[in-house]
């Protein structure tokens, strides 16, 4: 088909092929936010062969939280992707694919991060809130000093200022962090706003790469991708059959069927979401579901909806909506972040 | 959020005003297509209430088709669309909002179509695939001669060679007919393949109006929608939940959500959702699912998807994947359109 954007490579058939672009699964990760983590370790090893096999270069396996600040009997193991725990359980393997973990600013203490020869792990993102930036910066050096890759993946900027944005970007720009992703948390953003902001951190941060990660609130994690992709975006991530919580993400498989590089193959995908996924998705939900499309809409945390599905009734979508829309009186407390 | 387009009028919280854009609404003409038109009046009455309602101009009801073609005991009444059966139905009430049916090139004869004053319909689209753009010309002349409005959507234009859209592009050009569609049938498009076809459809056809229908086998059927509307196509088509054939067609609650028109209401779209989509989603089925998610990839009709979904090994999508990716030997025959 048509490709406008001079960098991409044209394949007969749509799709594109740029040597510089990598996906990160983050399957796992994100998909433990509905269970607690809690997967089979059948569960997950299907996951790491089948990306493995389909040549994706990184699949992120969980958090890395200190056991000190999360119950290990509450979650399952991804929550805390001790280094021990995952050479068990790729039993002293090296690896086929690049493994990452993600940690968030106050829930990981220097202490639970080895040197990189020490780990399974290759990659150790920072997710923060553009207000921690600076903060983000402090632990991406430390994590760059112990000889990983690392990323800062910015949450939520759809309800950034622009003065905000510019002084968050500003601080990276000046650091050695070398990936910074575009985070679309709330599932909010048009194709339109993936193209401002993608060009504005690019024009922010020469030299270093952007990434992007979407949210299938509105059925647009799929196509905002691929236009963050036609503006320059060469860290993409996905998971597999879009699982993760609430609407999910950007489907890997659909990615794969985009990507045209000859190094990723899309049949061990199918097969582990037919084998594993979509029995999983029988047990625990995620995808299109109408309060998430409502929540992003508004630009709002998915955790209001997340909220009412666990009540009575989950499927009365007119009241969640009333409850969002309806001015509230002065006296009132919403939970907003 | 952001604009970038000089014709779209910025409103707060991202989302489109302009007043040239139109939506029909498909959910029981493509919805059809899975059950046979086999709808409850109680279905259709809700969404046509939920439809005016929700200030959607065009509620398309179905197909108009001869009697004498199709077998009435195995369709359900928006199979034929009969005005008197349309006009019991409303019980001879005049139409709140306008109502739409689909022709086939072939399967309605001259004598099917009463003129306007007589019929409970205000417009009658042509479907056709490009080789028959003529007829569709030739029939869409008689139906605008008996007053109704009237489109023409060109099927499939995904499989077409640069030469056949023009020269079709070119027969429209100098036809009465007001409105063509670029409709991405197979679900196979991109954002780009979209821009590309509506600025060619507009550049041949000066004064007429461009509509878009798509198709959500890749989850793209509402971001190819927002490009089209990016790039000046004011006809709209979408349905209820995404109910269509397959993969189903855009959301209209997306669109709605998008479209920040203050004559648009999308709480009556989520009740009838909520009271009468939602159970059928349980019965039939439409929407994400990997078979249609393939034959998107392969610029494939979906009738081999669904005939796939009517086996056993309706899950095995790695089987589906192959039978579609091997290269068949000389001898093989696929039924290809």
């Amino acid at each position: 088909m048509i490709r406008s954007t001079p960098k991409l490579q044209l394949i007969q058939g749509g799709g594109v092929f740029r040597p510089e672009i990598k996906i990160l699964d983050c399957s796992i990760r994100d998909g433990g936010l509905i269970n607690k983590w809690k997967f089979s370790d059948e569960f997950v090893k299907a996951t790491y062969t089948a990306l493995c096999d389909a040549g994706v270069e990184y699949m992120e396996m969980g958090y890395k939280a200190s056991k000190s600040l999360f119950d290990p009997k509450q979650f399952g193991m991804w929550r805390f992707c001790d280094d021990e725990d995952i050479k068990r359980f790729l039993d002293d393997v090296e690896p086929k694919c690049r493994l990452s973990c993600m940690v968030d600013i106050g829930r990981v203490e220097e202490k639970d991060i080895a040197v990189r020869s020490q780990s399974p792990f290759s990659m150790i993102r920072v997710a923060c809130y553009m207000k921690d930036v600076d903060k983000a910066i402090v632990l991406s050096d430390m994590i760059l000093s112990k000889g990983y890759e690392s990323t800062v993946n910015i949450m939520a900027v759809s309800t950034n200022t622009q003065r905000e944005i510019e002084e968050g970007l500003n601080d990276l720009s000046k650091s050695t962090v070398p990936i910074v992703y575009v985070v679309d948390s709330y599932g909010a953003m048009y194709c339109e706003d993936i193209t401002a902001l993608v060009k504005q951190y690019q024009a922010a941060l020469p030299g270093k790469t952007i990434g992007i990660h979407t949210h299938n609130n509105r059925q647009l994690a799929f196509g905002n991708t691929i236009q963050a992709i036609i503006d320059g975006a060469n860290m993409l991530d996905a998971s597999v059959y879009g699982i993760g919580r609430g609407p999910g993400n950007c489907c890997l498989e659909l990615l794969l069927s985009f990507l045209q590089n000859p190094s990723y193959h899309l049949r061990p995908i199918l097969q582990v979401i037919q084998n594993h996924y979509l029995p999983l998705r029988e047990k625990i939900e995620w995808g299109y579901i109408i309060p998430y499309m409502i929540t992003g809409m508004l630009n709002e945390h998915p955790r209001i909806a997340i909220a009412h599905r666990d009540t009575a009734d989950k499927d009365d979508f007119t009241k969640f909506y009333d409850t969002l829309t309806t001015p509230e009186p002065e006296d009132a407390i919403r939970v907003k972040e």
